[in-house]
């Protein structure tokens, strides 16, 4: 597959079925980074995160004749929501396992988007071992949140959108978790601009994806103590080849720079994004000595966060 | 004066010096009211609400001769911030006037755009008593938040820019505190649309305009103990007759009410708005039954809030 060229029928096929959301800016945080900061608002997309353009195309990828039988996936955040309202736009089933420490509020949202939720001990085989057990019962199709190369390019489509209404872009800065985002925005950066580079933060918390370039290996994280609850996840080795070859660098910042960024997203632009999605911007003030002048993408992964809950 | 021929030499005339604010709208938020419902976000207006539209225009409107003098105004709310944003970006002195138990929140915003504070104790007589002591001894002109036919126009460019992004909404929700928005709305959209109605919505705590309107003569609140803090406020004799002439209902609305919309914006369409804000979209569910299939558009006025007193 040449994903330069599929990306764009990636874009064209979920289309009816995503939200093209919008691309704002502050000057308040443009003066503020020193450069012009773009912000593709992916906590405005259906069911509040870009996972939803990942999930559709994969799922718009199994067979026809296969589809009836659902899809699967296990995931306690956006991912399992993502999952079961592109399966219900698509009217089949979606069979979402979930760590039974999962907030309520999670799990309701599934449940609302009309996933059907199995609970399951928090540890990764526990979950691995129920989704396969689901497969076999009813030959849905397993989705892997990150590491599934139909996912990836769905998620480099928000960078796409954004690449048509700011062309010249410098840079385009997304946080890295699983990899999925990451990866596919470096393939739509590379099929759409000559000159974009692709830079990620990533949490100090959580620094697996920093140390894998690092090291050339997938590294894992012993500990994953960040606000950023999106980005504790590791890389995969469908993404990791292609972070390798195009990710400019990675950014990493501490928890206070995730909050900070956090609270200037939410008092200067007045829209609610999620820890993960500040760490993005976080990097871009971190990295903003060799920013000065340029034009700045960010990608805004998602704004699902618990209102009872806030950092401040 | 024509008003409905001058609103549209005030948008060219203010239209350097706002942003043109998105128009946003959900369809989880649809599917709640029963009507499509288009937000026109001024929120994402410089400074943060759309008080910047009328300060902008009613400086504008101050003699060539005069404006080096400088402005003076008291309000412990976002007026403040928007006659000392806009006289900053006109390159002219702002005296603020400012209740001297205003939030340190709000006093450091206004010096922070470079307002000359004066802070008087919190009573109307001494707030007005300390801005005719700077007009006499600067003079500076004073601007009335609302009671003021330039900012009156100036606040109604809002519903013009959103009439031409959704030329065909059969009704326009406000809020309605002192009045200028409401008034100023009143005149875009009848000079604008021929069908489209407006509607304000109140807190019911403080249901002075409600009242006004029954009774035929400005009405006051005894109390007004509302969330609500930008709708504290009463009427003034120039823009209470256009609300009296064009004004279609008001809509009273609870504190719980008032709260749960607040809420709802916050977590389906991730942007960030003040109590007052929500008091318009909480009128539309509110009012939902006789809007079933109709075209809503509803001004978010603004968004500044402390994010450490939130109400959820």
């Amino acid at each position: 597959m040449d994903f330069f060229k599929e990306i764009f029928e990636v874009h064209k096929r979920i289309s009816p079925y995503i939200n093209k959301t919008a691309v704002l800016h502050s000057s308040l945080l443009n003066e503020i980074s020193g450069c012009q900061v773009f912000f593709k608002c992916e906590n405005f997309q259906k069911m509040g995160a870009f996972k939803m353009r990942g999930a559709t195309n994969a799922i718009l990828q199994i067979a026809e004749s296969d589809r009836p039988k659902g899809v699967v996936t296990h995931s306690s955040g956006n991912m399992a929501q993502a999952v079961a309202l592109s399966a219900r736009q698509l009217g089949i089933p979606a069979y979402i396992v979930m760590p039974d420490n999962a907030p309520s509020v999670k799990k309701n949202a599934v449940i609302q988007y009309g996933g059907k939720v199995t609970e399951v001990e928090a540890t990764i085989e526990a979950r691995q071992k129920a989704a396969d057990e689901i497969v076999a019962q009813t030959g849905a199709s397993f989705l892997h949140p990150s590491n599934d190369i139909h996912v990836i390019l769905g998620q480099g489509t928000a960078a796409l959108e954004l690449l048509e209404v700011q062309p010249d872009l410098d840079f385009i800065f997304v946080p890295v978790g699983g990899g999925g985002l990451l990866a596919g925005t470096c393939i739509a950066v590379e099929a759409k601009s000559d000159h974009c580079k692709v830079i990620a933060g990533e949490p100090m918390e959580a620094d697996d994806a920093f140390r894998s370039l690092a090291s050339g290996r997938i590294e894992l994280n012993d500990t994953a103590n960040t606000i950023a609850d999106g980005l504790r996840t590791q890389l995969g080795d469908v993404n990791f080849p292609i972070i390798q070859k195009y990710t400019d660098s990675i950014v990493r910042v501490s928890e206070e720079e995730i909050i900070n960024a956090m609270r200037l997203i939410w008092e200067r632009m007045k829209i609610i994004v999620e820890p993960s999605s500040a760490v993005a911007f976080a990097a871009v003030l971190k990295a903003k000595e060799k920013l000065v002048g340029k034009k700045i993408g960010v990608i805004v992964s998602g704004g699902n966060v618990d209102l009872s809950r806030l950092p401040f």
